[in-house]
């Protein structure tokens, strides 16, 4: 007997069949024996509907107004869950994010979770119901209805399990789970039935969309195993924890390594499209000059996911700077550094969204030559060229050409051993599930 | 400079053209000077669409669930409108019947109010902004979201102006205000301008639509003048009072009355076919037992609207009693009664759907026998059987066939000198504004 907390997403919970298919898996777990609580988003395209409507209504809504309109979507959601649930004869109670406890600070759009009181929740639990919560949602100190934002309702589950000392949190999706590479891009990923927190972390930062970043920082902040998991399904899934006793430290080596302890382990690719470069163009070669850029850069844009590189014009006294960043930053990015261009004394800034980003995520990837020797090696037989190069204690990323990201992303697959192998029926002999598509769950 | 509360029915906020109307409409009040708190309803059919879902999901929904659901409505039409007042640069700011202070008893889908806390909504007042509250829904103390039932914006309206001492609670709906009779059945009918709260609550309770029975009993009750018009229009509408200083005493008489002090004066005709007439046959005529069939059915229906009358049987030793009551609580009395049948004695009860009531009122209705000669004239005239009758202080209501209740209702207007005369190019010559259309106007 367990406590569990279960998330759906949207497309989960799409229509009538959808909540009754879910209430079905709610209460299957409720006659396994253990306690629910489920946290689910707006249905299908509710969300969308209702920014439609609101682009009707005007081009800049209130970030108030407009949290106080999109909490109406989980509204519905979760009224009809318990209705479902409750029409299998099981007691279900659904709560808004205030009612649930959740309190965040008043950055409508995007508030941070200040605190979690689950009382009414642990309640419903004790006298054997289901507690259904609005993902995406809570309530400010000044008792006005916010949004968490991007993968808010993630974020949600991830808050709800660590307040309520949950042993897991599922979150159910419309895909099997995390897998070495996406299943769109590379048919023969094979899926991850373990990951650590970090190489989560690695692995959603730079382009796999299963996972939103911030609910696997909650995760690993407050010691919550994630289980990601189909809820079309009764496959395995992927689980994400740092904790020996759900993930096993050393993963089954691959095929083709020995894996002893001091090799790099190679865990999956991330990529994205969403990538822009930016070029600093003829930048002074004095002292300071290359900080003071980056620190224009930091400043301006929110999440820091940057490379730079410098390449020096001989005897010129100048150099350029480019950097990769997520293309929604790279507005904001070039406008800081316009507001600068005196002060920095550089000709001119180019902007190219034509790059996309390809990330190796393992371990050991600093240490080992190997890994990025490997990576070029496999590039370069694809003919594809590298614009810039960035790595972290357990990541290696390149930029290259967007129309190349795809065949760059299935030539290093293929390179570091990675690739799921058949058998002659066409079935991955490690009896690995295979994906069956692989999209990002909404918010 | 006045506190002004409107209240916008769904009709009126159908799509966003309509919310930029109210949202135009409510600017126009504030820069006449006056301090503006709004209610609003669900956006058009948004109730009735999610009533549809929740059938595709059960058919006994959970009423705690339905009132989660259901006031998902409002939180999207009020968010709207205060985005849509903020497009014409003025603040507005959108409050939750809980946010509003709006507390209730815990009986979903009928709540009660217990008390309304606007502490919120007099701080946006203060501040020079909108205040846009839910309609329809408030909080219990075991801080549930519940809703009022129906009629429930309108009394939220009311409990509003109430509660902050407002100079007039203006109800916006789709018809020009409350008229002499139903414009759809009669094209005579005048607009009336001014009407006591107990004649307003008489026509309400027997059939006219613009105004529900509950607003007008809490306007009443707190002394909340009531001015019902077209969101469409500027025209003049009709005030609900009996404050003096709102309503003159003594309305303009009609043309082919005298009006001294003690005249009867006819103020308007209710008809409603939503009725049934009940008959319980053979009844022992014996002390009490008319009285033990009254209490058996006051017990099982909600709203006593009865007309009972009795037929002897000449030297049979049994009568008849028949009632006519609303056809949604028909059931309810003909099963109470069958319950008690050996007990009552009598050998059958029937039913009748297919009647109507013509329900006259003004005032000196009881004193003059001058009312129940004219009405009985006139429908005797239309050959008009009249099956069952009774009466109050204000008000003479007659049961006849279904069939002809519309053609009743033309010719006791035509009878009480109600038409509203016009000139040669069909212009009313009272100068009078003529109705558009005449419907509900939704929760």
């Amino acid at each position: 007997m367990a406590l569990v907390v279960q998330k759906y997403g949207g497309s989960s919970v799409a229509d009538a069949d959808g909540l009754a298919r879910v209430a079905r898996r709610i209460v299957a777990t409720r006659a396994a024996g253990h306690d629910v609580a489920v946290v689910v988003s707006a249905m299908g395209d509710t969300t969308d509907d209702l920014l439609d409507l609101t682009r009707e209504i005007t081009r800049k809504p209130t970030a108030r107004e407009l949290d106080m309109l999109l909490t109406a979507g989980e509204r519905i959601s979760m009224a009809l869950l318990a209705m479902a649930i409750h029409e299998l004869g099981h007691p279900a109670t659904s709560f808004t994010g205030v009612q649930a406890g959740l309190r965040t600070n008043d950055e409508f759009g995007r508030a941070r979770i200040l605190d979690v009181a689950p009382d009414r929740i642990r309640s419903v639990l004790d006298d054997g119901g289901v507690a259904i919560v609005a993902g995406f949602q809570g309530g400010s100190a000044d008792d006005d209805v916010t949004t968490l934002g991007r993968g808010g309702s993630d974020t949600t589950a991830v808050a709800l399990a660590a307040a309520l000392d949950a042993d897991v949190c599922e979150v159910l999706t419309d895909v099997d789970g995390l897998f070495s590479a996406d299943p769109r891009v590379v048919s023969l990923a094979r899926q991850l039935p373990h990951l650590s927190t970090e190489e989560a972390l690695e692995l959603s930062a730079h382009g796999a969309k299963v996972l939103h970043l911030r609910s696997i920082e909650f995760a690993r902040r407050y010691d919550v195993p994630l289980h990601v998991r189909s809820s079309f399904t009764d496959l395995p899934g992927t689980w994400v924890s740092d904790d020996p006793r759900v993930v096993p430290q050393r993963p089954v080596p691959h095929k083709n390594q020995e894996d002893p302890m001091e090799e790099p382990r190679i865990r999956g690719l991330a990529h994205s499209h969403d990538q822009s470069k930016l070029t600093v163009v003829n930048v002074p070669d004095v002292p300071g000059r290359a900080a003071a850029i980056f620190a224009v850069i930091t400043d301006a844009v929110e999440s820091l996911d940057m490379i730079g590189q410098t390449h020096t014009a001989s005897d010129t006294g100048v150099i350029d700077f480019s950097f990769a960043l997520p293309v929604e930053d790279a507005h904001k990015a070039v406008e800081a550094l316009q507001a600068r261009q005196s002060e920095l004394g550089f000709t001119a800034v180019t902007r190219d969204d034509s790059v996309g980003k390809l990330s190796v995520v393992g371990s050991g990837m600093r240490s080992s030559p190997e890994v990025p020797a490997t990576l070029f090696r496999a590039l370069s037989a694809a003919g594809i060229t590298v614009h810039l190069l960035a790595t972290s204690e357990i990541r290696l990323s390149v930029v290259v050409e967007g129309s190349q990201l795809d065949a760059a992303t299935q030539a290093v697959h293929t390179a570091f051993g990675l690739d799921v192998e058949l058998d002659e029926d066409g079935v991955p002999s490690d009896g690995s599930p295979r994906a069956l598509a692989h999209a990002g769950s909404g918010r």
